[in-house]
């Protein structure tokens, strides 16, 4: 490989020739050979790039830096934007907790790409845009890293996890109109109890799911505080007069996001519990997801000797001995799914804990957690709504069975037999292992006419429909 | 110790002779010796006795409950809630995961006192009120369970959380502006950084806990949803029409709090997002003071060896060898409590995750652990506010001290002298071990005026005052 | 109430009259409101009673306390361990986190206990035994308390959680033999797969039980690892030569567990990390019989509508309405205790992870944890094995039916027609929902005969018997 | 992009022309686009060669697989492991949960690729090595999975995470011996405490870390057994005698490491308790880590207003603007690790404990965080040691200048002139803010000559040398 040197104030460093990053990337690369290469998430580098053009425009147009100069750096992040430097960006999570060196990457990136565009050669000792005095202006690694978080933990959640809720959410209220008929035992403790109908099932899912978004919704109201402004230690120092509002505006702009500055910049620097927030309603989304999947794979189970009410979509060979065996893949990955972002939650937090004076120094941890919760929610979502929720039918022969078989039909009975006898022929059914119906006949307390006049389980469902 | 004989469904149960309780209690008392006797919270039994008040005045309204009944059962709730009940609830949180045998618990104190209020005896066989039939009427143990969940985790958090949380908010408030003029050393990753004021500095705290009460009371939106006439299974089955709404509003009046009932009770019994999402705004909270707690034992170390900026009261004594040492025992109650609510919310977030069906059945985990949580961040607040925070004082002499020596403050010559001569300085201090003030005169670039004139911490501490 | 005044180092203190403890205790009280009282686990106080007779035996052999000091000392010790003074250690767990307040609550119950066991007042003023000079000789706060975290801890998990493991184990065991024949349907993913005898699935259980108590075990080994003898910060300074040895000897002669002295002090008040060690083991401990409680739980699901494989004891009534509804109350409150401990083992981690320097001040949290674990791990196990493991039945009818039922029978075709043919047979039993039985002979590839002689299930269970 | 067609039971699949991949890896892919493509761990890929390269040997030894099999097999197996094959392994983590779409991935490139270097072509309908028949002989996902990951787990732990932890040690080690005379004063509850020496402080860093490997050994133990011979269900269906002890063999003469057979298949299909015990072990490393790194981060803090009793070495430039700042960067690499992996054990315990019946189906979730958190402490340890440990050095000014102003050497002095007049000495100075020897001869009760003889640190650190 071939090396063209690089300096910053501690020397030189040899840097891969053709690549656009500088001396503080470098370092950072051969200092932290931490897990695999590039970890730190592309969200974190997209958001940079926003940031830093807003940077740029609101530099300018508080007078502190020249338009041409903002022009060429809004250029490269645009560029950035698209995914063409992706390889630019070698770093990993387990760097330094400030993120600084990822803060650095783009502003080294940026400043030689931007050379590089004006017609200079990578090679040129001097660069015509400066990483720290030009691309980082008005900045502190301290307030542009928790922005850079907030903005890519918003995006992520606006754009993947909230539509991927929604989506299933929306399949889930298709299937509570289309089961809206559909009665069939209840279980309780996982045990035979009043019926319900499978509509009414369903709608407690579309209910958890509705609870989860506004929980997300309501975290999204303290992630969109940005901190940029308060640079250093959260006092502003080196910023000009409106500069933390106004860049704010500018992030809000670019993005299309409702970003504001943040009202306290000492709490914005030194804790990250909007994040911490955020990563917790992401949290109470997978324990309600974890439901969900669960329930529908029991209720697909079977096909013969399991609960096997539901028929979910056939997507992949199971055993290759076994016809008819349809494993429930899709609520598998999606609790598998849940598991990580209840892990993850756990790791957030105790990042978040750890601040101390006026930093915290568990950022990269705690962004690259949300964004992957956020991430692994949202796909996740979309392919068991595709994969799975869409197609999901009532297996009418079985609900039907189950629900003939059920005993507790025998409440029904109460208000013309009394409780005493019911259950006199509730326990003669249980022990003889007969219908309901047979045994109540059998008893002579209720005629074959009786039974089926009395003993309707659609009438057991109340008004409480979903 | 004697016995009577109580009868239940499965026959008859030898109960202590002087206690209200009854067949079910006593079996559950058998069945379930694990841990310490009457762990189940008294907060609970304290909002079942709302709730079974409010059902009994909901059954009289609706027609299906007579005034004496609904008179005698409330009186004995009323007498529950002034405590002097509290040994007749001898069961335990780790029983059935429905919480059915508390229910019963409850239900038959409530029969069997109002029976001996009625002037009957312990000793007869039949009692005048029936704990199924009168004091349970219209519920099911799956749909008051959860709603004594909700009453019971809503008041505490009303009435100890979020007091205690506003009180320590005070405390540090007041300090905000009694330390608004205290300049000193920034830190950040551990290390000196650009200053800041020690009011500064505290407005994180604040807002930190602003933030945690704004999250804390979001979530309270969802407790407040009531699962109370949802019974056996969602449905409302053998509930009068408009039972739900009616009970919710009597608990809504009897307790004080905004009660409403729950939208989809299929949600409200087989799963407990909105305790979850309770525990998750509690978790945060403990995030944000794990950093508040830490902080000021660390600004406090020393008094000799360690930070110091700041002096503690001295509440009790500390080493017998060692005067002036001051240990943090207020900082470090707080964050044992905060790592425990970090935990609680792993039980919690697992209880949550694994209901099935129609019901969840780790319930009275779930509402064990939420209380302590609530509860023990409460009391922490106001402990720490008492025995800490009220009684912090800035150590001016130490700030002053750290400032000075301080040799980022070098920052301030750039615009005078340029970045190398200040780096040169900043640089000649550090390797000398000077003041930066002597080796910037050493070195001929700045007068000893020029250095005061130019050098002012508290110019760098910008307009973000918190 | 009546006082009597009480001093320290800090000045007098008024303390309730009749109680034996003093100022230092009493200001803990009044400091730590945070909780119940009492709080601080019994476990831990009887813990001190025989490290403070160590203590006392190791000074006496050393010759730096007196016989009658030491014979009195050690009375009132054994007086504690009968648990008579159970009312004389009202703190919380939530104090200073070195327990200091704790070891000063034992220092002075034991003074002033002596003091009046030897015929002196409450009220003299000078007391004949000193709670610091001579209870807490060769001794601090920072050794003593994580030393009776260990003795606490060891016999907790010794006496409580290792035995309910065991019997739990010999429980499954004895079921493992009993179901040895008993052929029936596996599932994998929930769902039909290739059978397995009842006995051998019961195997995995005992397997994870005994795995479990050897995890238990081994953390045991770096529990019983003492603290003692470091006193303030490790180096032992105070302490007699031979010292740290001695006293563990004492106590591994008083309680009867192989104790030791850890072989390095700083460590030992540093880190608690056996604890955290142990935590884990009963994390680990909690994984598996989760998962056997659910297994538990959703065998014996039905009675209609379920999987119905095995029937477990019915130990109170169910619904009132529903006969034959047995609620696995059992594996109930199992499964809540697990996700406890879950939980516990967070708090145990966080408090473990967050020492500095020479001393950890999480300890009362840990130990709570720790010790909450492990009897709520060990009562459970008992609690199962007697009210649902011994008593769990077989149910062989459905266990019959469902085999019967099963397609994935038709793999012992395989080397008699050939794949392709098998499959066309259970894929048209499953189209046709007929028996696979049926439909092998209406395709006419195998005679009634030949069907009954090549699928059998019992040959399909291997050698791999558990 | 071009496509060939390839045939599963369900029918034909279009798959990328150039890929060895077959029908199931295709639809996997399409089924769960969640997450990056290709996040399944390399290392269960490699794991998977060795495994199948040893069914294919212990299937020729047991007569049912042809020796011309099995070469072309090992020979495909042998180029994975070269990392060769590398991008043929697109599957992701969040599949389904038997990881039967991995084991099929790898199955279908051994079979497409062995009849490519056997002269075939990927477009050839028929294969001369089938990936069910030939690849997976004697074999199920169910057990395969399993056993990758065991095999994985023990690789990764034995070649990254033990070295990594023994590097570390060394360091510190070495450390131990370099500071062993360094005396300095002691903290506890974060304040000044006796003296020890900065090589004692030391030692308890390598106790913690000698305590982890031992832990982590102790898991291995059970990681060692592996699953493979139980196939579908644990009974081992269709293999033939002696496979299972055979094959554990060969995996072990291929790897280098001792596994062996699992005592019960059950158990190791339906439960992964083994890894869940190993992942408790890594976290149990973790807590010990995160002291050792706050520790160094807080020992190391100013320069000029923190504790700053060691130097860590300088990697990168900190601030611009500030020099002399030297972040403790390495430190908080390896505390953010210790919080993912911290989070990674509550993910993988919630994996583990939700086994049902016959198989977990969390296992590809449970195999990557295992693999995770193996790796980066691993890998953080000797980043951590090279680029810090091995480079501190003590900052005997400093250290000297906080020993000489303790005021806890006060202590020294009881045995010459009693406790009380020490006590007032100590007062004196902490009141008057001057040092200990200042205040003693103002006294009058020592003499210049005595405090110098008397009060000498080094006396006090005692015989418990680490």
């Amino acid at each position: 490989m071939e090396f063209r040197v690089e300096k910053d104030t501690m020397g030189p460093v040899n840097v891969p020739a053709d690549k656009y990053w500088g001396a503080q990337t470098e370092r950072s690369r051969n200092n932290f050979k931490i897990g695999p290469e590039g970890s730190m998430p592309k969200e974190i580098v997209y958001a940079f790039a926003y940031l830093k053009k807003a940077a740029a425009h609101a530099n300018l147009e508080l007078g502190v830096l020249p338009q041409d100069k903002c022009d060429i750096i809004s250029q490269v992040c645009d560029e950035i934007l698209t995914g063409q430097h992706d390889h630019e960006f070698p770093l990993v999570i387990w760097q330094t907790g400030s993120g600084t060196q990822s803060n650095m990457n783009v502003n080294e990136v940026i400043a030689n790409r931007a050379h590089v565009l004006l017609g200079g050669s990578l090679n040129d000792e001097k660069k015509q845009i400066n990483p720290n005095d030009d691309v980082n202006k008005s900045q502190s690694s301290n307030d542009t890293f928790p922005t850079a978080m907030h903005i890519a933990a918003y995006k992520q959640v606006a754009e993947i996890t909230l539509p991927g809720l929604q989506t299933l959410r929306d399949s889930l209220q298709r299937k509570v109109a289309e089961f809206k008929d559909v009665v069939k035992t209840g279980r309780t403790h996982f045990m035979d109890a009043t019926p319900l109908t499978l509509g009414q099932e369903f709608s407690g899912y579309v209910q958890q799911i509705d609870n989860s978004m506004r929980a997300v919704k309501n975290a999204l109201e303290v992630v969109k505080e940005l901190a940029l402004g308060g640079t250093a230690v959260g006092t502003g120092l080196n910023t000009p007069q409106g500069y933390d509002v106004l860049v704010a505006q500018k992030i809000a702009d670019f993005t299309g996001y409702p970003f504001v500055t943040a009202p306290n910049k000492f709490e914005a620097l030194a804790a990250h519990d909007a994040m911490v927030e955020l990563s917790g309603a992401l949290k109470r989304t997978a324990v309600s997801l974890m439901k969900v999947g669960n329930d529908i794979r029991m209720l697909s189970s079977g096909p013969r000797s399991g609960i096997g009410e539901i028929i979910i979509p056939d997507n992949e060979p199971g055993s290759s001995i076994m016809p008819g065996k349809v494993n429930p893949t899709q609520p598998e990955a999606l609790t598998m799914v849940c598991a990580q972002v209840m892990g993850n939650d756990v790791a957030v937090s105790i990042g978040g804990s750890m601040g101390h004076f006026e930093l915290n120094v568990f950022k990269p941890l705690i962004a690259a957690n949300v964004l992957q919760s956020a991430r692994l929610l949202g796909d996740a979502c979309v392919s068991f709504t595709q994969k799975c929720s869409d197609g999901i039918q009532a297996n009418h022969e079985i609900i039907q069975r189950h629900l003939e078989n059920s005993l507790m039909l025998v409440t029904a009975l109460n208000p013309h037999i009394g409780y005493y006898k019911a259950a006199e022929i509730a326990k003669k059914a249980h022990k003889e292992g007969t219908t309901l119906r047979q045994a109540a006949i059998s008893t002579g307390y209720v005629t074959d006419e009786q039974f089926t006049e009395w003993v309707r389980p659609e009438d057991m469902t109340g008004s409480l429909k979903g």
